[in-house]
């Protein structure tokens, strides 16, 4: 718990990552496990029963599991130490049977697991959210004229709409990504000592598939202590969704600027405000997005590089992962929740949009005049053509529209251009629509109907 | 072209993306862009076969696109205009076509796509190569016992082929993994200036899917120019499968070891010596493998910390992928190349793994006598036990079974093991078959059926 | 607090970065602040002490702190009003005179340091105790005879002090480079809003500088709110720090493995034991020191990838920092503190040292017979024939002179070697002692002769 | 070499790592080498004379070389076999002590350093031209007043040399440690196989200290094969400075906004253009250090994460670095010199940045005016009022001034306030021209004095 936890985090993923959720993961480990093998007949039915009542972990002492934990190396050993004295003050003969036949990295891999998989399940709904969202923007702006913008210069025409879908696109391709991973990263881990599952004889398979079915995860082919590619999927599938919350952020944030004013965030008491300048509506938002995803491409390197694990099980690299994995989601479903619930409150200034698209005095129409006069004089000579009027309109301040009107009359090339059309931002949106159209049946076919923008905006 | 390309690389990678291999993938763009600009009617066929007949590398001069590069701020642009130049001494007019209503970043975009295509095609064939021998190696050493280690400590016995089975399994991942990612990566680029394909007036989704089904490449909702997930996708693929390697060489190196001497890089000619110690024969490819896993996870952060590229087009961060992600390919292919050539010449000494087993006077065999007993008297009890037990074998040089068969005789709790059967390596392997038969059966299913090594096992 | 605050950690810092510390620092800013304000005749001395007397944490409601940091999107605008509204309480006046003429990020870069400022006196003590215990170790061992490996490879012999010294050495440039950098990092930031302290009117320089001194830091030159290579370089030293401290604990892994054995980390009650197998003694230690390693690499690439900062104050890169920062110290006094404390009772076995130098059949001896020859018949030649003899040695298992002993009499270019020299390891030192004892000179000098080793050896 | 040479890096750095470059630095060692060993009585001196006479790269097969380095592992092994060849063609005798004594380490080690050492003369170079750029800048712009922005917001009005100031600040630092690293990282490596220079028998101590002179390189106290903190110092240092480049640049992309207008790069025939827009006149040199700031921090963490390397001489972890450090030198000097040879011409655009300041209608003023309300009504009321005021100005589209006149009457507070001094920009300055004198003494005493911008101004 830390005092950003309600800026860069979720209070949902706060909760799950807390002390006693992280303990309470391990305990459920240690309950289920002796529930499948007292059913398969591994371990007597009353020391499963005894263990079971006391799974519980505000049975247990966080101040000296810190204390263990800090010498033995991992949270399993004391909390299994612990849990063996708690079943044994009340049934000696069941204590010897707590986690039985398992390994500490059983119990926690198996637990960071389900972590996961709560997580997951938090993420992909507010993605959905957040497809919404953008969904309904997209078919509202199709036609809300306004600058695109290349290597942060004015650039043409677009719709704002096209650039929303571009966002929701983006998104939709995280939801598929999150679709195909999931039953290959939520998966059981249990093998024993050695992944061998040795100390159970010929009762590894049984136990380990009810063990499966009762945590409702996958069952792997063989255990995978020491191969972290699971672990490390899951934290570059958030690497690449945060990047894509990132890519949204940054556009939000660069459209909010002063001098731009397209987009602004929403204002709310005690958000944005500077602790000196009265005026400041500050886009915290947007920074707390670009702030995580800044954050998670080193810590998702640092996942990949500690997939070299030594032997069976490793050493130090397995170590690294277990505060690095729990930050990747925390940052992540920080990031997502707050992108997703500021961005129904989003504010669009489609009228300073339109001022921005005449504040070039016309340079934004370049291109369409450069094509329209490259189909007779081609493309190269029409390019250096109209890089010349766009340095005289600069120069002298004036319209382009202006410039070539009057050098019509003196330059043969430029004669028999329809200007009011080529400077008519409208007409030279080319494919936009479809484009728009495209995502949005794409988004409509993934929410299955029940979220379908199309529809809302037909009526 | 380095020095080091044949040590880190793979020569068909170095290949791939040479100079002139570079060159000629953009050309590949803007021929059949003009191809499928002609059959749309958006420009004359005779621009387009004249286009297209310039559209050749050996046409270009090299160190002039070096030099402009270095002007322009990217390749296509002095590509394009050489490729003007050439074609417009021979027609005029045609010259007027070439890269129309395309931008910069549609050609450099779909050019590095389909040098990915190339590599992804290169890799997944090298996996199944890789796969199908260690298919082989775990079904031939099924039995083999070998000792377990876990923290870099001799843990207990498990088999050789249960290790190898790990490694398989992984790599089994990664390959349904490429599988998914294809459609979704593989995608062309094609958006004009800001991704509207505005110069294109209405016939831009026709020449998009045209050119799309030409290249043989998805044909993406929209244009991408600044959601770079897919790129990013590609590099945390390759980020994966070179972990899975390391993971791999990693162990191989730690066999290797004089002191462990399990495994062995084979020897070969000019391959591991050393410049001055005679007797070196080092793991070459264990360092060429490892290496590009501590580098890839670097290269991956940039591809993941760049996404959030500015509005239509971005500044700096498109820039900074160019030669990360060709990197990020050249280590990874060059890694499995390597791995994969290597393993199956890679000696096993079983000798040696026997006389491992038996190096710790019986230390390993402590989890068995330890598990047995627990059913007697509980675990907790029978760990500090045989914990005790195992420090005076360890403090007197003796052997553990020794040990207890002189203490049986004074400790009750210790009567009537059978130590024969507990200290016999393979009655302590448990489910190790059943999960190498699992992972053997995956295999062969991801194979087709083609390369089945238990099939080969079973005559 | 986390569960593994005192695995990964150290119990002082974990108290440096407690919420109620962090809140702390900021409240001293605030406090000192006011004071000096006062001083110079820019607020109230009233003012000045009525706000001296809210600046304690225990005042606040961190609850609230935290809820409201979520909103605000920084902590020192939540700190300055829930401060304002305890200082109106009492004296409204006053109030209206706390954080004056400073901005959010001043009180927390000046908050950041100040905890830098402390945690860098932890690590340079923690430095010299390590350093103190390796110099013993290094003299002690000065003529301890090992196996020297490279690539993993058993290769010549060498001494155990030339190995410690080398640990040793790296430390000492550590230890330069903290007192280097120490006055470049630990710096005031005090600019007001945007760098120019145009709120204090003239009055800034003379404010400034007597905070700083008031603080024990710096005064730069300007303020440096976007510039962030201050605390970067901070989180640079500690990424090469512990890329030395996991240097030390990769070897002492190593040299821990059940088949080397030549050093153990020392048994402690509750610590390095397995779950599940008796007679594990896990290095613990190491695995603490490696993980640290290897994730401090991620975090300092985010500390430096974030330095671009947008304008006079930035959006996003800023706040990446907040809790980058704290981490990387975090982890890396953790680190520190545990090898500095395992490492006065690591566990050296000079016997297990001497067999591993026997176990290889005279095979490490190869270069020095090798370079013996050399003299005569050239290195290649050289170089050649003693590979032919080790093969053979190898092949046959036979010591290695033994071999040459015999094929002395049939080769000509062996004969009048003198073999019980060559293959004496204390004969094949070189420099070693020479080495150590530059390094144990380093170390006395830099430790201004209160801790010299070789004093103490001497005796 | 590749097409992207001269846009990522410079001419000199490319230079420096060209293969025969390489080559030759091994060469060089090689040449020493023999020479000071032939002084010291070890080599015959008609060996080392034969041996001079053919380190020669020209003499070399960079092919055969390639492809024996992909078998060896390393590049020293070939390229001293080639050596040995070349040497025994002519004398064979001398050939047999051609590398005596050293390890392939030795040689690549050194000849990095040596590279290195002419990088960091450029690159010093370099950061004291940009300096003096900075430095004559930011005494023009004394009193240019230009919109300060934070958060990506317009804040306040400040002074554009006060701008420039932080950047040079900056630099500066950067060139005090580029001096304090020098001596640690430009260090001889010299220890034979496992560094203890075993195979010169007591002669180590003498080669190297001769060797270290004759190459003017630092003679270390031990040799640092497998420690590589000096090799990641001087990564790191790099990463530090690239991240001030890459903050100066993104500073300049951000003014050089269409709508912020405030900075250009200076156009230049072939750079900045669009392959399709022909107004557009894009920030290249932005871009190349933009991508640069964001590729080196992935690279630096893999010189981190790579240093726990295996005992003596590690295993794929020193392989990682053979291309790392390169590439982060070739960025880095190229990010710099693209910069340092831009800034002189960059369009700095006064008008803009005055039309800016009253883009806001008043609004940067809003804390001018909260401050000095605030000296009698306290800073919170004052802000809120303030808040309050500058929300009705933006509202009602009016100016701030005017908005505060008419209130001025009904809200006593607001009565005596002396607007038309509170609305001058020029009055809101405070330190500024403090600071920026300060940092032009810092930059005057380090330049020596011979580059003293402060002088010319005065004249």
């Amino acid at each position: 718990m830390s005092l950003y936890d309600l800026l860069f985090g979720s209070a949902e993923c706060e909760l799950l990552y807390s002390d006693s959720a992280c303990l309470q993961m391990l305990l459920r480990f240690a309950a289920v496990l002796a529930d499948v093998e007292a059913a398969a007949g591994v371990i007597p039915q009353q020391a499963a029963d005894a263990i079971l009542a006391k799974c519980r972990a505000d049975l247990f002492d966080l101040a000296e599991l810190r204390k263990q934990t800090g010498l033995a190396g991992n949270l399993a050993i004391p909390v299994v130490k612990q849990l063996t004295a708690l079943v044994a003050a009340g049934n000696k003969e069941a204590a010897g049977f707590v986690h039985w036949g398992a390994t500490s990295q059983d119990a926690m891999d198996t637990g960071a697991v389900a972590q996961l998989s709560v997580a997951l399940d938090f993420y992909e709904r507010e993605l959905a959210h957040l497809s919404n969202t953008l969904a309904s923007l997209a078919a509202l702006h199709r036609s809300t004229m306004v600058v695109a913008r290349t290597w942060m210069q004015q650039a043409l025409p677009t719709s704002f709409g096209l650039i929303v879908a571009g966002w929701l696109d983006a998104l939709l391709r995280d939801r598929k990504r999150l679709q195909e991973m999931r039953p290959r990263v939520l998966t059981l881990q249990f093998g024993g000592a050695v992944g061998s599952l040795a100390a159970l004889g010929e009762k590894g398979p049984v136990v380990a598939k009810a063990l499966a079915q009762e945590l409702k995860l996958s069952l792997p082919a063989v255990p995978w202590h020491a191969h972290r590619d699971r672990m490390a999927e899951a934290a570059a599938f958030f690497g690449l969704s945060v990047g894509t919350l990132g890519k949204i952020a940054r556009d939000i944030s660069l459209y909010a600027q002063t001098e731009v004013g397209e987009l602004a965030e929403p204002e709310a008491a005690g958000r944005g405000g500077s602790s000196t300048m009265p005026q400041k509506n500050n886009p915290v938002t947007c920074a707390v997005v670009l702030a995580a995803a800044q954050r998670v491409p080193g810590l998702v390197s640092t996942m990949l590089s500690v997939m070299p694990q030594e032997y069976q099980r490793g050493l130090g690299g397995w170590h690294a992962e277990w505060e690095v994995l729990p930050e990747i989601v925390r940052l992540s479903c920080g990031a997502l929740h707050h992108l997703s619930e500021m961005m129904p409150r989003l504010q669009v200034n489609s009228e300073r949009m339109k001022a921005n698209l005449d504040a070039s005095n016309g340079l934004i129409f370049a291109e369409a005049v450069s094509m329209d006069l490259a189909r007779r004089i081609g493309k190269s000579a029409a390019h250096e053509l109209v890089q010349a009027e766009c340095k005289r309109a600069l120069a002298e301040k004036r319209h382009l529209k202006d410039v070539l009107a009057v050098d019509e009359k003196s330059r043969p090339e430029l004669k028999g251009m329809d200007l009011e059309s080529l400077f008519d931002a409208k007409k030279y949106l080319g494919s936009a629509s479809e484009f728009i159209q495209r995502v949005l049946l794409e988004h409509a076919e993934l929410s299955g109907g029940s979220q379908n923008p199309l529809r809302t905006e037909v009526k």
